[in-house]
């Protein structure tokens, strides 16, 4: 298998949802936890309306806190051209942007329909080579619509031919409200990889019904380069209360390590890391490796069965 | 891909450590919401020392109680004659037999080396003939040892040939502590398959490092027949507090349907059976199926990427 690299979505994914309020610092403080244990490439935080999302308000400020000096390359999230120029002046090395494939949810979301926001990425694209930074691309909902529900993979392939024709530096399908199962991101993967060319794909997935680590044993198998996962397992939509986040990056890690896929970052710096959100969100993250302990667990013992 | 059943193990697997006492009467209430779903194999009980495992005591009150009218196949765990005998008495239609793949694990869970185990396998085995009832075999432990580590996949397949000696009804690899991942599920079953012969494989898996659902994608993959789970995702390791249970059947009904496997069952009675389940044991169960919904929910909604 091809070599696999974790970005690391925790402090914008796992965080833009969360109720209590997280300082600046404390963001500052798990973006360094997590370059200790290994992470190289991660989303910092976005540049979207802080009137919608406050808690990614101090954007500018968390991207002039991260260390530059430790080989990290560091994403910001944008959805337009505003966010994108606060992007970039507050020294992004990648924008992220994404590409919808639901209108409706992308209206809701974003307020912008397919069309639309394949028209912003051409432009962000575009503006990104101007401007010396890297951009890539995630085709959010793409595994199903909570409004629209199914969503038929000929669209999906039809957003990435129209979207490979301003390649990024990745190209990523995202289940962005966790759907999705194995079978569907094999044929997924097997059909936009031809479209996608020489850009490595990457995937996206939220473990809300329990696919998501299958879901990546999937996309591995299938050759992805980048796999997205938050430590703890933190995020969540606001408006599926009981439903949790990304896949836990600790989750991912263990699993991909006993399969001896190598991703250069510490179990147990991960495990910290995990716990350490934890007890700053003052609740119980779903991450399950933090709770259980890598392999074997002195901890574990004699169940029947 | 071949049929695949489900094999309820809520009843037992699931309840077999709570500390919160269930009545028979519950029992049997959980049991006919899990044939109201449209289980039609399930493991209601345990006939082991009840001493040790008072939450199994009520065991021929249970078998007494369960509905013989609607075409359910119903398993008795066993590790002894003692057990078997009980068993049989209490009108199980199949024994659930243990050999166990680690010698500390065995001597620990109950009393038994991997030899002593085997041996007894084919004393029960020979015993279920006799007094016509089914007899299955779960090689537990067989994905890692919690005291030992590694459990060499060498040692599961000697295991296996030795018990072949003695066919029962369906041969199953058990992840006991929720270490497997999905190339060792793949490896292993591509190495007993050929020793089990015409009889079914059956896996069991933990979801303890949340590994368990991708390991049931790629059981199915390998073209296994049977998959333990358990209603609500409950049971686990009472020395391993935070650890979790079974893989959630809800879970495993929502993978699998969405990639087109029909294993006739209810998925909406599923998720009312673990919310009911949830309230008995007042506690939040692993399972997330139940919390989420399955494809779409409209409670989902607007999360970006």
């Amino acid at each position: 298998m091809a070599k696999v690299q974790l970005v690391e979505v925790g402090a914008r994914d796992g965080l833009q949802n969360e109720k209590v309020p997280v300082s600046t610092e404390a963001k500052l403080a798990f973006i360094n936890r997590m370059i200790d244990a290994g992470i190289r490439r991660l989303e910092a935080t976005s540049f979207v309306n802080p009137k919608l999302v406050p808690q990614m308000a101090d954007a500018a400020d968390v991207m002039a806190g991260v260390p530059r000096d430790r080989g990290v390359s560091y994403i910001g999230l944008v959805l337009n051209k505003k966010g994108f120029d606060r992007a970039v002046e507050a020294g992004v090395d990648e924008v992220g942007c994404v590409v919808v494939a639901s209108d409706t949810f992308g209206q809701k979301n974003q307020g912008q329909t397919v069309e639309d926001s394949i028209r912003v990425w051409h432009e962000l694209s575009r503006a990104a080579k101007e401007r010396g930074v890297k951009a890539s691309l995630t085709i959010s909902a793409a595994f199903g619509c909570p409004f629209e529900g199914e969503v038929p993979l000929s669209r999906v392939r039809d957003i990435v031919e129209a979207c490979m024709k301003s390649p990024g530096v990745d190209l990523a399908v995202a289940d962005t409200i966790g759907v999705g199962v194995p079978s569907q991101v094999t044929e997924m993967l097997r059909t936009i990889k031809p479209l996608a060319g020489d850009v490595p794909l990457r995937v996206h997935f939220h473990n809300t019904r329990n696919t998501g680590i299958a879901n990546v044993a999937a996309s591995v198998a299938e050759g992805v380069t980048y796999i997205d996962a938050s430590v703890g397992g933190i995020g969540g939509c606001p408006f599926a209360p009981r439903a949790t986040g990304n896949v836990a990056s600790e989750d991912v890690l263990y699993m991909l390590s006993r399969m001896g896929i190598d991703l250069g970052i510490d179990l147990d710096k991960l495990i910290d890391a995990a716990n350490w959100i934890e007890t700053q969100l003052g609740k119980t993250v779903p991450g399950m490796v933090s709770k259980a302990g890598g392999f074997p667990s002195s901890a574990q013992a004699a169940c029947a069965a």
